[in-house]
């Protein structure tokens, strides 16, 4: 199977290359052709049992997304995307690569003329307040954001591509990635990352948000997990509708921190300062808190079932398993 | 108040503009000049109390729409589009004039730099099967053709660009538009208003469904007096939540039939012809059969109570209020 990744150069689709290196194959089929793409040229996974390609492409040029499908890759990661902070910074540049990409890219994919797998990664920012406690599998998305917007609109185009036979959609609302390793990204959401990376990395953290902030997260290796069962699936049991809410942890910032000093201590924990910022509380405020995923857990998506669990997750694969 | 109306060569359109010309204002703001845009040049309505300019414009050319805010309109209707069963015999020209015109518009009054009013006609075709006998207020559309589709990404963009302040934008999901006059169209729907205007004129109507079914009407008038409200209603009643669902009659074919023998007798009704057609039905039968529009009700929108009201107020409107 030829498979291609845009957006490889980013946290999870590096780490889901490094696995599918590991793994070789997407549920039972051998992977023998691996196209890695981003704006910047992505890393190729150290010894891959298939050849592996690493190009920069940016999909916000319209003739990019031809070139890309023009060897016909039989499964298609579309994970690239401006985040959300960034894509409310900058309007056009959101629109730009968020929407016009997205759209090119199922473009190019129709007039290449064949049906591959595509899967889409949505996000959990095409839900906006007001909505119930747990948000149910039927709501309707009312973003509060351009990045949530342009993420809700591919999922409609995601739809309508694969209703109409041009290729074979599965769009994947995910939780907040959390702990995201390395450095802070753009995301508005940086900071849930942040007080658990940072703490255990024995360095200060800021905490923006009061503790009671409610919020919807998976880890990281969670998130490689849901790109190889969204390209596995039998996607004659979606029907016609596309888009995936998946499982994660429903938790509060209280009990994160709570199970941070759990794992790695009191003193630990005294890293995270609290910092309130009215416009950052705000955002989050307007953030779904939890979602019923009982579609996706049908289909055999799993994510964590604590946020202990999340952080013993990165711990291993972060910390090789030892907290400093 | 300076008002352009996209689409005023449409049926719609049209009666609104005519309707525009008797009231002479929106809610209580004076109209001193109106500017009618459509593919085909549209037709003035007779003794307007305003200037009235016409002309021919596509919107899904990329510098049409810029013209078209040029002089700061204060009251923008888009109610241009391809209609369903066209979108979906041609998906680029659907894709090209609803998805692509709409965002160039959009994105026009951004660039002009000024905030007026925008009503976008939506439909109840961004709702698809599995839905409940009667759709909520925040049920996901989730669209079974590209027309809906389209739409559900215009009620998107509206929404992301009245977030912003580009514009104070209001989406309005139209009933399927019953009895509509004149000459059948391309909609898909277009049988629901030939079995009741053919045989009122004394001509043979075919029937492609079966009597059962269930859909959610309302007459040309009610559409005409929804953009009216749409374009008078204070939007910070709408909070973040920019798409109404519009009140309507939910009826059966059946019952429609029976309406139509009630008001223009047993002769009548003898004109309509069952011919079923397997693709008709399956369409038709993931269309919505009711929609939960209290927010709208409460906002003031009002639609007829009965189908026969909307076979009636058809006679007055059509036939002089005489049955052949």
């Amino acid at each position: 199977m030829n498979v291609l990744v845009i957006g490889a150069a980013g946290m999870v689709g590096r780490k889901f290359c490094e696995e599918l290196a590991k793994r070789s194959s997407i549920g039972n089929k051998p992977v023998d052709r691996l196209t890695m793409a981003d704006t910047i040229t992505p890393v190729a996974p150290i010894g891959a049992p298939f050849s592996v390609r690493t190009l920069s492409a940016d999909i916000s040029d319209a003739t990019v997304a031809e070139s890309l499908v023009a060897d016909r890759p039989d499964m298609i990661y579309h994970l690239a995307a401006i985040v959300s902070g960034e894509a409310e910074a900058d309007f056009d540049k959101g629109y730009q690569v968020n929407l016009n990409g997205t759209r090119q890219l199922f473009e190019a994919v129709r007039q290449a003329g064949y049906r591959p797998r595509v899967v889409f990664t949505s996000s959990i920012a095409v839900f906006g307040t007001p909505f119930p406690e747990t948000i149910p599998e039927d709501f309707a998305p009312r973003p509060l954001t351009s990045y949530g917007t342009q993420k809700a609109i591919g999922e409609l185009l995601l739809a309508d591509f694969s209703r109409r036979g041009f290729f074979d959609g599965i769009a994947i609302r995910l939780p907040t990635i959390c702990v995201r390793p390395g450095r802070p990204n753009k995301a508005a959401s940086g900071f849930f990352s942040g007080i658990i990376r940072e703490p255990l990395k024995g360095e200060a953290a800021v905490l923006p948000v009061t503790d009671d902030v409610r919020h919807w997260f998976a880890s990281p290796r969670a998130a490689v997990n849901f790109l190889f069962d969204a390209g596995a699936i039998d996607s004659t049991q979606l029907g016609s509708n596309r888009t995936l809410n998946l499982p994660g942890v429903s938790t509060t910032v209280g009990e994160m921190i709570a199970a941070l000093e759990r794992v790695a201590g009191a003193e630990c924990v005294k890293l995270i300062r609290r910092e309130p910022d009215p416009t950052i509380q705000k955002f989050v405020d307007g953030w779904p808190r939890r979602l019923d995923a009982a579609r996706a857990q049908a289909l055999g998506f799993k994510a964590e079932t604590s946020f202990e669990e999340i952080i013993r997750n990165h711990i291993e694969d972060e910390h090789g398993g030892v907290v400093a």
